[in-house]
Parts: C-alpha cells; sequence; structure tokens
C-alpha cells in the first residue's frame, strides 16, 4: 500500500476500492456498511430528524480532537438537538492529492470510536480526491438520521417570559483551543470540548415539557446562538456575565488575544431553555454527567425589550451582545 | 450585497445568514427548510434508503449542467439503484473565498430545478466557507434518503446465468464531456447525460420481480460497474461489443483522444440485469422515455469462468474488461 493518497484513489476504480477495502471498511465493523451498494437500507419507525455538515476544520488534529471526531459529534449533536436518538451516519470524505494514508488511518479510527461512543451506525459513505493545491488535507461531511422521541416538542415557539438559560458547561473551547494549535500558541495547554452529547442530552430530555428548546452553540458561539432563540420574537434573553462558566485557561487565553468567549465556537456544549421552575433540578441533574459537571443557569427570558441578548454585568451594567458580525477568530470548523 | 464570497460568510454570524437567507433559502421555497434550526423532521415510512456523495467537479459549469444539477442527479440516481423513491435531500456547500455569487445563485438555482424535477425536497444544509487556495471554487455534498419500494429485492444475489444486460443509453457521455470543458476541447458540443433517472427507473421497475440490480455507471463508467455486479461471484458478463451504443461524437472524441468511452463515466444512465424473458419488452419500454431512447442489450450473464467481464467484439475476438486501474481521464467528479 502507498503511504500518500494519489489522484486515482479518486478514480472509482481499482485503487479506489482497495482504498475502501483496506483503510476505511475494516475500521466500520457493521453488516449494513459492508454490503452498501450505492446506498445502504435501513429500518426506521415514525418520523426522524435529518441534518448534515461539512467539517473543514485545520489544522485536522487538534488537542482534543480531529475533524474524525469531529465530524460524527457535529451531526450527533444536531440530531440530538432536534429531539431525537441517532441512528445512522453517512461519511463522505474529499482527500487532497498528497495526504498521508497514515493520517487518513488516524482519522477513520477516530470517527470509528466515537460513532460506537455516540451509539450510532456508519452506514454509507463516499470517497474524493482532489488535486493538489485544492483542498486542505481533509474535508468530511456527515449526514445523519435520528428517531424522534415522541412526546417531545422542542423549538423557539415554546419559549416563554421567566424560562431559564442553561449551559451545559464552560463556554469558548474548540474555538480558542483550534485558534492556539493553529498559531502555535500556548504549546496546547486549552483542550477542545468536542464530545457526543447524548447522554447530557437524555439527562435533560428526561424533564419532558419544561426543556422548551436545545442547541449546540458552534460556529458564532453562545452569543449568536441565543440572537437566534429570540430573533423575531418579542422576547429577549438577560444574561449574567458572573455566571457564564469559562475556563480559567480560555479566559486568560482569550484575554490575551483579544478575543470573546461568548462569540468562539464549542463542540461539546448545549444551551437549554427551561421552565423556570424545574431549572435547578435539570442543573442538578446535568452535573452528574462528565460531560456536564459544570451545567449552570445563565440567564432568564425576558420581556422588557424584544430580540436582543443582553449581558448583565456584575456590576449591574447591561449591553447588548449581537450576532457575530467580522470574524474574531480565523475559521475554525 | 457583496460580489464574491469572503471568509466572513462562513463563521456562522450575520453574514452566513444573510446569505443563507438571500441567496439560498429563496430557492429552495419548501416549509422543512425555512424552520430548519440544526435539521429537519420528516415523516417516512416503513425501511428507507440513506446515499451520499460529495461532488468536486471542474469546471463547475459544463456543457449539459453543472455541479448544482450533478449533485441532486448523483444522489437521487443512488436511491433509485437502491429501488427506494427519492424524497428528502440534504445539501451542503463547501465555497471558496473569492467565489462569485452570482456564480453561486445559478448553482443553487439549478440546484432547485433539477430537484423539483427529480420530485426530491431539500430539507436541511450547511454551508462554509475555506480559505482561497484551499478548495476548487464550490465542492457541494449531498445526502439523500428515499422510502424503499416494497416487494422490490434487487442485488447482486439475484443475478443468474442466461439473464441480459440492458443500459438505457449511450454510455460515456458525460465523463468526455467533461475532459473536453476543461481541456478546451471540441467546442462543448459533446454535451454531458446528467439526469435524474426517476421514470426510466420506474419503468423498468414495473417488471417487478425481473429486474434483478440496477446501477448507474458513473465513475469509472459500464467496464468498471459490470465488474463490481459479478466480482467473487461464479458468474460472467459476456458484453456485445457492436450493441453498446455510442454517440459519434463522443466515439470521435474517444478515437481522437485515446479514451474507452466503456470506462467513462456517465451521470444520467442505468445499467440493469434482467431475466432473459422480460429483456426485451424491458427495452422497448424504456425507449418510450427521453432518458432512455437508446436503450439496448448490451451483454448477457455466463458461467463458463468466474467474476469477469467480458468483450466480445462484432468478428468474435474476445477480451477481458477489468475494473479501471489507472486514470485514463483526469478527474471528473
Amino acid at each position: 500500500m502507498e503511504e500518500i493518497i494519489s489522484m486515482s484513489h479518486g478514480n472509482g476504480g481499482k485503487k479506489t476500492s482497495r482504498l475502501i477495502d483496506n483503510i476505511i471498511l475494516p475500521s466500520f465493523n457493521n453488516r449494513e456498511l459492508n454490503i452498501l451498494g450505492d446506498g445502504a437500507l435501513l429500518n426506521v419507525s415514525g418520523s426522524i430528524a435529518f441534518s448534515t455538515d461539512s467539517f473543514v476544520i485545520y489544522p485536522y488534529f487538534f488537542p482534543g480532537g480531529d475533524i474524525g471526531k469531529l465530524s460524527v459529534c457535529g451531526t450527533v449533536n444536531d440530531l440530538l438537538m432536534c429531539g431525537s436518538v441517532p441512528k445512522y451516519l453517512s461519511l463522505s470524505l474529499i482527500i487532497e492529492e498528497g495526504f498521508k494514508i497514515e493520517d487518513l488511518k488516524k482519522i477513520i479510527d477516530s470517527i470509528s470510536k466515537t460513532a460506537k461512543r455516540a451509539n450510532i451506525k456508519i452506514v454509507t459513505g463516499d470517497t474524493k480526491v482532489v488535486d493538489r493545491g485544492h483542498g486542505h488535507g481533509i474535508y468530511v461531511n456527515t449526514a445523519g438520521i435520528g428517531e424522534r422521541i415522541e412526546g417531545i416538542d422542542l423549538g423557539r415557539h415554546r419559549i416563554e417570559k421567566g424560562d431559564k438559560v442553561i449551559v451545559s458547561g464552560s463556554v469558548g473551547n474548540h474555538g480558542v483551543s483550534i485558534l492556539c494549535a493553529r498559531e502555535n500558541l500556548l504549546e496546547g495547554n486549552i483542550i477542545s470540548d468536542c464530545a457526543p452529547l447524548n447522554e447530557v442530552v437524555n439527562a435533560a430530555l428526561d424533564f419532558g415539557q419544561a426543556i422548551k428548546i436545545l442547541r449546540d452553540p458552534t460556529r458564532g458561539g453562545v452569543a449568536t446562538t441565543l440572537n437566534e432563540f429570540v430573533e423575531n420574537s418579542s422576547f429577549s434573553i438577560e444574561l449574567f456575565e458572573d455566571k457564564i462558566p469559562v475556563d480559567l485557561n480560555v479566559k486568560t487565553a482569550c484575554d490575551l488575544l483579544g478575543l470573546d468567549p461568548l462569540y468562539s465556537a464549542n463542540e461539546g456544549k448545549v444551551l437549554i431553555v427551561a421552565s423556570a421552575d424545574e431549572a435547578d433540578n435539570i442543573v442538578n441533574v446535568l452535573r452528574k454527567n462528565e460531560f456536564s459537571k459544570d451545567a449552570e443557569i445563565i440567564g432568564e427570558v425576558v420581556d422588557y425589550m424584544p430580540s436582543k441578548v443582553i449581558l448583565k454585568s456584575s456590576f449591574g451594567g447591561r449591553r447588548i451582545l449581537d450576532k457575530l458580525s467580522h470574524d474574531i477568530l480565523p475559521r475554525i470548523c
């Protein structure tokens, strides 16, 4: 087997078959994938959630993960946010000519491990090779299918005055980690939070109708996602600055680099809007899980002005947090 | 609105929202997409087919189509080949910084038109921007969900001695068209066959159990796909060279350029293995459809040797057609 990817690995002929049979399939030992022709045949019951994401992150290996882990977590988390149980994943690779096969193996291995952890099956896929200079090592697309959980109704329409805003843990880690990895800053001591959120979301959904909406604050960060919750609505969200968990090293890096953790991407966090009467119970339950041990109530839904996210400082000052409008970070996801 | 894509169109903030709201959503006027959060909620019944493909074709506009049309047809056709009715499509764009927004609009428009024609709904999507020099204008990924047609059993396991091999029309057009477009040869007079095959496949599937397997011979061409039909089986496929439809201009271009249309990609053709007793009837029905008017029986399943594709010339000579093993064309899909 060669050591790097060449154009003929993407021509659909013998070398493509060999790449798929020797490098990709062995990691995904499941019946559906091995018999695949152009697609997988699957059984699902009732209604489903369907989501997709392309991952173009660079560097593709970073502290706390890699593009493979990220591409599984990203789609798994999106399916969870819809109130569904993630079941099936497609995997499509766009590999740049010259990419090391050793790195491809590591990424495939990471995809396989993360999929197992997230209890989702990779059932269909595609591999393309692009000429050198027309990629950035590897781009990965995943699309996923989840089975909707009955009796769950999530969405902006359920947000009401008095509801609490919960975050499952410290914010900004992924974005700051990638920036530091890319620029060789801070020696890799900021770790991406990249993680599948199955247990965290399941724990939250046990509270049934008390959960109004779920969303993972990825690109654009917490500030942008919360803006999407209240956009064109009669409500605003007031955030309590001193309640927002930010890891000390993330805070230090942000201070140093002039960044704002509220606009930095997260890949293993969830924002929850929940009924006021259950909010404390939800936080207490979340804190029992390793991926949400720092859960906090960070804000509440108010109606004294429409469609804004307002940050209330510990001194009582208020400022409006807009959606991300310019690039505070180089592209990271 | 700016005229070209900049990095901040991909940051997940205001400019991303504006791009999606102004350029992408208006073309896909469907309820599921407009209310989407991170995924779409869909109703499906029974068992489904699931398929994905990334499209990295260059040039992204070519005679007979563009990357948008291709990305819909590719996944629609894969779903059809599984014996399913295409229902829902995801759309993920990886756009290179500097891409013209005018071109993006054309591609989106083409995606929308092709999806309507193929009766599939675009229900969820994603947009990423990569730095200049790390893409090739635009890459598109689609993943699709189809509802399986009951009572249809397609697959290699159903192939038997005596079965006929049918192709729905002339072979090699897409691959040769792209090569000519890329190299500025033959003034665009070879048109890609890129098309959704819904009607063609539906007409074939009306023959029920007589249809053994369906496959669209894309990358690697007819020779590679037929090899996949008989790989590790006790059967071979004998092809009748003088029955294989090849358009005169494709033949001329292939002669000129030293190419073989049997290894050139198709994007609007289907290979069908069918019971001998129904093969003529199938061809007669297919010929009534505009996308399969040149359908022919081009070969049959034999058992005098295992696992080969054998080309029988008009003079009675025989040669073995292997899978595509080296690049006869620059990468085209």
